[in-house]
């Protein structure tokens, strides 16, 4: 071949879940498999009035390069939005918040650099990681987050959690740096809030727990927070960034709670990184669009989202509300299991015991109805029964059709497997 | 430190000349050092129309996400608007065409591996080739383009240019990519039209000779073209990619020719790489925000640019036309070299004997006007009596004003260094 590949290219491949899925794009399918925000949520006429007020008053200025690290009364909306002290110049606006996870793996990912995530997690992080080589290694997770025993474990930490030892240990785990075996992780990733692909929460109690023993033995945290803005009846407990900035780098994101055309989303993060990060960034595009900066800076004015928001949440509940009813209407007697998400977009569902969710799609597109099989979210030991399935975008009417469907394939399938 | 960064980041520092440039932002300067566009070229009220239009007619739409490729419309209009044919399904739109140059390096640049570039060529490339840790080698260049010669000795090729060997050789060459010290390189960076720093072009000749050499020796070409629009009276000869586009990946972008706020690039690249830049797109902001591609295609449509861009032709022609007068006129007596570009938006001179552009430049502030040392350019061996001068930003007044000061200084300490 004329061209000689990078190494790392070796591992940019398009996902078989990607390609998978394309079948679900036909017309007539209804899908509970995508993982686009409900399109009836976007401000358009606000957007509109917004576009017009910045090319009217500063036009030239909004179409003109800008500085690497964001619009200034953007990066200050920013620090007022985040429920713990935020300096601005510790935002960094990114192009969209899979930048922001591309910029953390150049920074901190060597190739063969061990990354814990949660078991699941994001599929999207997985790809932005990969070009940087790591390992990563999924934590086994519980309905309240990651199980610390289990990362204790990946550390090579044997106590209870709880007990992490002081500074001393740190040290020990640091000399051990110098055996592959034992090579400190660069940082767990983690989705505390309404997670993708689960919809599921990390409770306070381990929220707590996790940020005293990473703290105790200096584990970086990389918390990713899309969805904690959509929550349906109260707010989840604190970020952990807000319990230890020094030791975390915190992902938002402007599309959920606006829209992800704009591709605007941001870092937080402590001095230690926050140059590097910056250098990542010029390198990658100079500059997020400064036109999208100054239009979301025009839109957030006024607590605007203190507005909007709730409209959100309020659909979204009632979306997801659709989908639990029709669920425990449709799946009687079958050996399917569900969880009940308190926000955000998904939900999580696990087959009867013989079924594989990649095998059953196909049957499910033939009947109509498309979801993603949770194989795509693990970075190791993919639960085959698991599948996820977004609640946002589908009718109640949808809902009631599509869940029929996929119980009458299930049922099916279900004796032919077991 | 609680943070264990990648080694590619300890590639990722600040630019000493950045650095230096802060001082050239103070109010009152005349600064020749930016390298921006004139923001009198940016069509304000046509983008408020657009905006207008794309957020009436499928403002929903335009707000959710999109295919990584970019959107269909948008990337038939890249093909068409080229002077070769091309295959939409080989345009990847990218956000900027900093981002084509952070995913070829990706794609492309294994730690060690060859880069070649010209002497002196765009910093930002350097800078976004630099977190994938090539070594990068500058080829000695003429006023033409880079040097046959040098290139063909960097290759260890030591024939003359034009008597390059066929099929053969490149086996050889490939066979010596073993050792380290032969390692052929992945591919050599150029800027044909209005080079960012110096403004200069390579002439037809040149072009013919470097695509025959590398078409025989299998050298990936990196082509790189923000300013070839912006021609003063005859257009520049046929991109390089147009000759030979199998071994060629060409970065294009709107910047120079519509604004820069909103980042809009775009990658032409063949069928062996395309998937690769594609998922490294993907990967790196899974894809450029589809609002800003919307409203660049509206914008484009009905030839808007066959009538905007002669506009920029004319004024950027009257500024270079302005600068060397002021040049002519000011460094009379003075043995400062300067050439006149063809097109684009610098232009690159050279101090006497002795002096020193890096040194010079506080001196210059200190007068009231600044420049860029042309010392930033280079991959190495950099030419310290260089500058590059952007004639497109200052009024002809401060042309005036700001080389009469410049060459004043210039004066002052001629006699001291020599």
């Amino acid at each position: 071949m004329y061209w000689t590949l990078a190494h790392r290219a070796q591992k940019m491949n398009p996902s078989v879940i990607r390609e998978i899925l394309k079948v679900t794009e036909r017309p007539g399918i209804i899908s509970f498999a995508g993982g686009l925000p409900s399109p009836k949520t976007f401000p358009v006429e606000v957007f509109a009035q917004a576009c017009a007020k910045v090319l009217r008053d500063d036009g030239r200025s909004a179409l003109q390069y800008a500085a690497s690290e964001g619009l200034p009364a953007l990066r200050e909306q920013v620090a007022a939005m985040l429920p713990w002290p935020v300096d601005p110049a510790q935002v960094l606006i990114t192009t969209g918040s899979q930048q922001g996870l591309d910029l953390v793996g150049k920074v901190l990912i060597d190739p063969g650099s061990r990354v814990l995530v949660e078991t699941p997690t994001y599929l999207g992080a997985l790809q932005a990681f990969a070009p940087m080589e790591p390992v990563v290694e999924g934590i086994a997770s519980d309905e309240h987050g990651p199980d610390l025993h289990s990362l204790r474990h990946a550390l090579g930490v044997d106590a209870e959690p709880g007990d992490a030892p002081q500074a001393p240990e740190r040290r020990r785990l640091l000399q051990l740096d110098l055996d592959p075996a034992h090579d400190f992780p660069r940082f767990m990733y983690v989705l505390p809030n309404f997670q993708n692909p689960t919809g599921r929460s990390m409770s306070e109690q381990r929220r707590a727990a996790l940020v005293h023993d990473v703290q105790r033995l200096g584990l970086p945290l990389v918390e990713d927070n899309p969805y904690g803005d959509l929550w349906f009846d109260v707010p989840p407990p604190a970020p952990l960034t807000a319990r230890h900035p020094e030791g975390c780098v915190y992902l938002g994101s402007f599309s959920k709670v606006l829209a992800p055309g704009l591709r605007l989303g941001f870092v937080v993060a402590p001095p230690a990184l926050y140059p590097k990060l910056l250098q990542a960034k010029q390198a990658a595009d100079l500059h997020t669009p400064s036109f999208n900066q100054r239009v979301v800076s025009e839109v957030l004015k006024d607590d605007f989202l203190g507005r909007h928001v709730p409209t959100i949440r309020a659909l979204y509940k009632a979306q997801r509300d659709a989908m639990l009813d029709a669920l425990s209407q449709h799946m009687h007697g079958l050996d399917v299991h569900w969880n009940q998400p308190d926000g955000g977009m998904f939900l999580w569902a696990r087959l009867p015991p013989g079924l594989n969710a990649i095998e059953l799609l196909p049957h499910a597109v033939e009947k109509g109805v498309a979801f993603v099989p949770g194989a795509a979210f693990y970075a190791d030991h993919a639960d085959p029964r698991s599948l996820r399935l977004s609640f946002v975008t589908a009718t109640a009417e949808q809902i009631q059709t599509g869940i029929a469907a996929l119980a009458e394939v299930i049922r099916q399938h279900d004796g032919h497997s077991a």
